[in-house]
């Protein structure tokens, strides 16, 4: 039985929301077993069901939190649902709350797997290879990170593409603003140095963003402001081409007979490009599941989230980094 | 009469192709005249042309550039071009050859304006209000700009939103992970409090990659190595939904006639996206009108070009610069 803490407070749609994506996930996986932590009088939903426990708050974590904040609530939903994880009542934590908060929470409460230096969160992308995602890390966790940081995200994020991704020997990339060696910032270039010398790691060298999503590169490794950067640019434009597109499909009477006759071809591109089926992004590194959700996250996407939740402790994934990061002191 | 130099060596396509797009701008602008530099044998199409001159030249700068082998390639067709906006026998520059040797050549040849720290490369954007660009700078004539020098980009991406894109009084947002005043790299959070006080730009605060290409939004500063991920990672994005389309209306009977139906709009979907119709990226804040266009430029890419250059002569930009930076010492 796996058991998974999860933040219903931290969706901008809701508790009630977020609570069909439970179950609609719990209907599918017998072998799970969830500790919802939020507003009891909003989870009518759950009650009766033996395989939910409740833990009743109606404390929120502020968006925008500090350290101390953070440190303060610990009525908060998300304070108590990292907290489960801490004291291993659950396997792995999922929110849709404050992402500044939920990584000062697990970085302070779960603690960093000794030998890494610092976390990192990772999202799937979606590629020009029909269901073959690409791993980018870090999109966010930091603004700039070191060349050993930089090593370490290669590593997290190849454990990650082996083990969820289930791509046999990824190749790893250094996000850069060129191919060639010389490339990118200081600590890109340093990193690429020492990447060259890791046998276990299948380092390719520098991609630029353009090319990177072509589905022949598994990860992909940034510091932390240039990633964010990355994702949201991607973002931005997939809605604005979407956003283009359905105009083109409005435009008269004749495009909107097209778009009928087009509808399976589109609905396929839909579903390439759609976050949700992600789960969300995932917090490498640390002691512990860590799966934070967009901010408006619907029952959908919390599905998903649970299903990468258990995919995550089945294969295990906290253990073989701890063992990949205990052996490879950079 | 207005004299462009122009680069004929730069593009993989050759100068044969970019003499068919200097020729068609020339037969619809009469006030041209054009100084060609190039391998005059390859340039048979400009043969007797009264209006352009050709500089013969062979030697080819190579893609990486040192200011040292910039220096050496004086017989360079790329030296030449600059040169002659250096001595005042053209007003600009159009190139589509090696980056980092235009950056290295405008900048040692044609010296930064007076008070201008930085030169910016600037590129117009598509955005979501047809007809409407963003101008982002700088998308990589840096990998790390400071806060004075972002400030520096912000005037002169003001001026010429202004100037170029006929925007009065254009808003200006510097590219952040977050829209609050605290988010971003140091040297962004203290462009940000400069800006503030700066009455004569219309700063509006943070903007992120995913909402920055609205058609709200005129005028996107960014440290180069973000501002090149931004431009790239958009490119990519808009490239593969492009693909998916293409696979959404080939994939049967009913979409390939779909896509018949749909012409129209899809058309003008290209048009909002065709990066050749933009006539590349600008270098500004330095003593001269200089273009570079892609390294694949083609005819019509090289039209626009010239197109370009004439508006930028025209509204005589760099004295605006120059008189803008004597007045403003940030």
């Amino acid at each position: 039985m796996i058991k998974v803490a999860v933040d219903m407070m931290g969706s901008d749609l809701g508790p009630e929301e977020l609570a069909k994506g439970v179950l609609d996930y719990l209907a599918e996986d017998k072998e799970m077993e969830v500790i919802a932590v939020g507003d009891e009088s909003r989870l009518g939903l759950f009650k009766g069901n033996p395989r939910i426990e409740i833990v009743d708050t109606k404390e929120v974590l502020p968006m925008e939190t500090s350290v101390v904040k953070f440190l303060r609530a610990k009525n908060s939903s998300m304070y108590k649902a990292i907290e489960l994880v801490k004291e291993g009542k659950a396997q792995a934590v999922v929110t849709a709350g404050s992402t500044g908060g939920f990584l000062t929470g697990s970085t302070i409460l779960l603690k960093n797997v000794e030998g890494v230096k610092r976390a990192g969160f990772c999202s799937p992308f979606p590629t020009l290879v029909k269901g073959k995602s690409a791993y980018i890390l870090d999109i966010g966790a930091s603004n700039v990170n070191t060349a050993e940081e930089l090593v370490g995200f290669a590593r997290l994020g190849k454990i990650y593409a082996e083990l969820i991704g289930g791509i046999k020997n990824p190749s790893v990339y250094l996000l850069s603003n060129g191919v060639e060696e010389g490339k990118g910032l200081d600590e890109s270039k340093q990193a690429y140095a020492v990447l060259k010398q890791q046998k276990d790691i299948n380092f390719k060298g520098n991609t630029e963003a353009r090319d990177s999503l072509s589905g022949e590169k598994d990860v992909i490794v940034s510091s932390g402001y240039p990633g964010n950067i990355f994702l949201k640019a991607s973002e931005g434009m997939a809605l604005m081409m979407q956003t283009l597109i359905k105009r083109a499909f409005k435009k008269n009477i004749f495009s909107k007979i097209g778009y009928l006759m087009t509808k399976s071809g589109i609905k396929e591109m839909k579903e390439t490009m759609d976050y949700k089926k992600t789960g969300g992004a995932i917090l490498l590194g640390i002691n512990g599941v860590a799966i934070k959700t967009h901010g408006n996250s619907n029952a959908k996407f919390f599905y998903y989230s649970m299903k990468l939740a258990n995919k995550m402790v089945r294969a295990d994934i906290v253990n073989v980094i701890k063992k990949e990061f205990a052996t490879n002191q950079e």
